[in-house]
């Protein structure tokens, strides 16, 4: 089924590996139509040097293409640099030109124009660098659509794991581990799995914060007096939640086999498994926005720009999960 | 190669799947001798309860075989129970058993009768129960053999993951993560892989402490701080070290294949991958001990014991392992 609108594709840092995935993606002919919003220029001289005959079909708004662009083809709405971009080189006057892009693909997305987003890496450093404070994509999506609270999910083929808490140093974990926050995140994840995912009744497995899960308290006492509460509250709710469990015996097929996702309490306690098992195939999933709103997993890759030794895996999951994402929805 | 001396086998919880495991594994001949240290009552109404015909011989001090036993028969270092011991049902009295057994099996280490201990699943919580402080087989080791640090690492086939910090609440993780800690455990983690697994010069993949290996700073500054530091301090005295790498792509074949062991900083960060990759055949290791030790990684799933239903497969690694790192030392 091809949906009425186009997606819409951001390259991302115009120095990094984003503008060569966007060409070496629209080799193949997708099942919908996107359009990357990107500088036209750019996409022609990496083009060039990447030896690649990639058309580039213009676009604009209020005559958004509705059909596939054919193989070998790109729709481009093109978003002007502020200076010239070299693949490896960082260049701070064009931060403006990344939000830019950014900005239009969240706006449009919010218009009702897009169907839904797919990000490829950006540079933070050289985004504050220009002296815009700028902590991720995610946070600034979040801003944009006015969204209080959002869940990072990591999604490979067989596993989706999402996060309590993200970007902390792990010191700062334990504390921010609040019924609050727990109930929050999870009625987030529960509810983007129906909706977005078209899950009826989603099953999900939640991590405990400490080893074993604390052990019956002997371990941290985490589980006893905040999570096993919060998932007592949640359940009463009707959400299917199997839980706390320890997180190094959750990953195993057995437990597995029988959930739509887990709910994993920090960064490193999930995403080392989902990226062990989805190496190069993992996409990162924004919840609890109201757009559609997918990303690669792996981050600018400066060194390999314009050398075409890339692989778009994690590109190509993150497409096909945001056209499912928006299949669900109609 | 046939080690001269045998190894031992102590099958932990009489309550629990040890002693079924221990029968299981007899059925098929060892390419090593091997000693159960358990009670032969004990061993022969498992036998009866789960229909194996395994002969059971007795043997004591003195008189140590050298051969493996024929496929079908087990050595038995006959060792009293306190009380009837039942599948399933923990009794406290018993806890006294399970501690001669470990204790025999450790001095015979110590005192060059065995080449070395595989040791089965003991339930803590009984032992505690029974009045007598206990918090693991490899603290009770420690304490047998006067050694101050010992390592924990887990491995299977393709990977070995040591962990600087072990059974600590999570929020107690980041402050036990110091240079002189991370210091001892890498040392002893770098000899034994040398002495115990005979690989010349071993190279070692670090583990960052915050997600992102503290991205610069951003998440956390112990990199920067504490761990970098120490492991210059390390590579000054020949050590192979990569790192600290990010958790999450760390665990990537393209890092993996060029390492002998990953060292992880928390229980959590390391184990769910291991478990995840090695599912039903990992095994634990107790590295810095002067014996050689290994482990089951399962719990004694008291639910199981008497029923049959229960693999092997650990307890298959545990013993392999401990004949390659006795082989490996000769």
């Amino acid at each position: 089924m091809t949906a009425s609108r186009p997606f819409v594709l951001t390259p991302g840092e115009p120095a990094g590996i984003g503008p060569d995935l966007s060409l070496l993606m629209a080799r193949e002919m997708q099942p919908q139509a996107v359009i990357a919003i990107a500088s036209l220029e750019l996409l022609k001289s990496r083009g060039d040097l990447l030896a690649l005959d990639i058309q580039l079909l213009p676009v604009s708004p209020g005559a958004w293409p509705q059909k596939p662009a054919p193989a070998g083809s790109l729709y481009v709405w093109d978003t002007p640099l502020q200076a010239p971009a070299e693949p490896g080189r960082l260049e701070a006057r064009n931060a403006r030109y990344v939000l830019d892009t950014l900005t239009r693909a969240g706006q449009g997305c919010l218009a009702g124009d897009f169907a839904g987003m797919i990000t490829a890496p950006v540079h933070k450093g050289v985004i504050n660098e220009a002296g815009i404070a700028f902590s991720g994509h995610t946070e600034f999506l979040a801003e944009l659509t006015h969204t209080e609270q959002v869940v990072m999910m990591l999604a490979t083929r067989g596993l989706r794991v999402a996060l309590v808490t993200t970007h902390l140093p792990l010191k700062d974990v334990a504390a921010a581990i609040t019924a609050e926050r727990l109930c929050r995140v999870t009625r987030i994840l529960h509810a983007d799995l129906v909706d977005k995912f078209g899950i009826a009744q989603p099953r999900i497995l939640v991590c405990g914060l400490n080893p074993h899960a604390g052990e019956g308290g002997h371990l941290g006492r985490e589980e006893i007096e905040i999570i096993e509460p919060a998932l007592a509250l949640l359940r009463e709710e009707g959400i299917d939640l199997i839980g706390p469990l320890p997180a190094d015996t959750l990953f195993t097929p057995k437990h597995l086999e029988h959930c739509d996702a887990v709910l994993a309490m920090y960064h490193d306690q999930g995403l080392p498994v989902l990226k062990y098992k989805g190496f190069g195939a993992a996409v990162n999933v924004t919840l609890g926005l109201p757009i559609v709103r997918t990303s690669v997993d792996h981050g600018t890759a400066l060194d390999l720009a314009g050398t075409g030794r890339i692989d778009t895996g994690s590109l190509q999951v993150a497409l096909e999960t945001a056209y499912q994402m928006v299949g669900s929805r109609c």
